[in-house]
């Protein structure tokens, strides 16, 4: 495996401390030229909907009432994590797919998610991407 | 690293969110012909107990009531996630292994658990098998 | 990848019962002559301060009373996470970084970290160094 092989990123959580930390590592890998391969699951596909990507999602429980307050400040504008992503996809090789699972699941079509998302893809197809590299569940 | 590298999966969390999210994972892996090494700790560990397998074990905490609601009516029947696990041990090579201390912390034994469960390993064990791709905490 | 491909770990969550977790991966994998490099993200930074790094910090909320009771036991002494991390940077190659990110979130520096962290970093140094293997997100 060398820096070319793919990261694939499994995004389960919707909570927007697990998001940025994933936006950071897409756009940290993208930079330098590694493929990105983004599977959206269970309550993070739910945070990429079109009309609440950018609402605010909550943090983690051990963040207490103090974290929160500081995460939910370190969001404004440029630095929110969609547009993290959004930069990512301009620098490098970044996909990003709904689980169809998950899509049936909520009940959600693709012109219900932001248009970061590329596409409804099964594990299969996922799996088939992540053949030769990292598998990050976050 | 090749489509044929073994996934290794550390199950941390109980919740019937992420074991049916790394269940999907590892059906889906062990399809393509990828061993598939599991590794069962915490909370995880405890849901895989024999007499509870099948019982609701919760949500992610950002789920809410309603997303709650929405992951237990999905869990009916063949759809459960241990149903799924046990597919994916008939078309591939799925091992899934309790991890050592955390069977000593709940002073559980392997009659306790889920025939699913191979054997009890300890980290060294697993590590060995994980040698050769990615490891992935769920 | 071989077996001394690099284990990278990206410690996320602040509670005691993943920082366990995660303590006893790097442990295994240092014991088998793996360098693991460790990548200290949000409430896991938070809970490497130097006054407060052998605090209870908690556990996951699946656990419950009883779970979070055993935890809190299991943690006295030899056996705290911290002291099974210095023992992997005993017997093998392993570094424990902060994210620049989340020093600058908090505001701390490094004389605010326990001396198990060796640096401050940012993304694109720990992408570096984890181009040839697993990237495990805690």
């Amino acid at each position: 495996m060398d820096g070319e092989s793919t990261l694939s990123l499994v995004l389960f959580s919707g909570t927007d401390d697990k998001l940025t930390a994933a936006a950071v590592l897409a756009v940290g890998a993208a930079a330098m030229g590694r493929p990105v391969n983004v599977f959206l699951q269970y309550w993070a596909l739910d945070a990429f909907r079109r009309d609440r990507i950018t609402r605010y999602h909550g943090s983690a429980p051990e963040a207490g009432p103090a974290g929160d307050a500081l995460l939910r400040g370190s969001l404004e504008g440029p630095k929110h994590w969609s547009e993290t992503l959004r930069q990512a996809k301009d620098v490098g090789d970044v996909r990003i797919h709904a689980c169809a699972l998950s899509t049936e699941l909520f009940g959600i079509s693709q012109a219900d998610l932001d248009p970061l998302v590329d596409d409804i893809e099964g594990v299969a197809a996922f799996m088939g991407d992540a053949a030769d590299g990292p598998i990050t569940f976050i």
